[in-house]
């Protein structure tokens, strides 16, 4: 894993997600999005998980994945808008999501040595 | 930013979600899953991010977003098992993200200062 | 009910689905999911869509489109039972739609000699 | 197709449809549907449901149902659309429907007496 990773893009996004709320509707699309409402942007989370799902199958089949990694890439930023939107920040979901798996140094390497 | 959220959570779960590719069908939810096939993966997908849209819709109304950070794991958790499903580790979805929003620090930076 | 609209068979369902509001909630599918409640109703008109979605996605490559039907009528069936828990019944879509293209007779003539 | 279906919105939508399949991608919608191929029709159908879902959910809270005819009715479009891409009627959806819930006037008469 490089460095890059460990800089944490998502808690970046956030913060520029969350340094756009006060900003004019036309001086970005996020800011657009804000000015239009929650429906608008739900709109949006479930748009980008239909083009992510058909990229996937497209994938399957050309095995190229370019097109995916694009359309996840809109529906994980879409999501962070939704969680913004709502006051949320990101890592409330890594911190459920490491509750859940129990992402401890320890059970990642457990993880490793069952495979 | 606490030290925790740049020990990266989604690096660890796709560590894991690799790990569990060679397990049998019945050891793990995960395994499961990759046994079933890519369409009932991507009916998680689609089905979490319904249940997301369903969980922002309430927390938008009662102002409790416990459920809709639940969701929200859920679906980047069933995300990230697609991307493993088909070869791709969310560190190229993270690296889309930075590409696209120029998400060096300066960048972040410059987004403060101009909220 | 107009004596032509009898003989249709998403009012024969309307009906099915209104005289089931009563019933316990084990009695029928049905029941059980008004018993649940919209959101539970809702989550299986996202995940129809989603199966209908891959549906059309394998039947465009196989050239089989039975699970296309199937699971187009099942997205129609849920879509059918989300209107009859807000008390709407499928006329008024067909209305809109008839509105909508202006499908009288004449237009429908007039369609087909433009093609 | 007997003279009854002739009498009905969908079958006469359907007809339509099939009328548009030789047009110009610029002469309507449905023909630019068409044209842009399968993975753009199905987005519309996932867009739909999702703005049906939505539209669902504020009408539960608000008691008016207008925009959740005209969001149900571009949803059942923008299916038929797929249909019809794909070559299939929707007479057979509604056989689908029929066979499953045994919609024989005397079941309907049957479902009508336990209410």
């Amino acid at each position: 894993m490089s460095e890059a990773m460990s800089h944490d893009t998502l808690a970046r996004l956030a913060a520029v997600l969350e340094a756009r709320k006060g900003a004019a509707p036309d001086s970005s699309y996020v800011a657009s999005l804000y000015h239009k409402g929650l429906n608008k942007i739900l709109e949006k989370v479930g748009e980008e998980s239909v083009e992510t799902i058909l990229a996937a199958k497209d994938a399957a089949v050309s095995g190229d994945c370019s097109d995916l990694i694009y359309e996840t890439a809109d529906l994980w930023f879409h999501s962070l808008v939704m969680l913004a939107a709502l006051g949320q920040h990101p890592q409330a979901v890594l911190d459920e999501l490491d509750r859940r798996f129990g992402l401890s140094g320890h059970a990642e390497k457990a993880a490793r040595s069952q495979s």
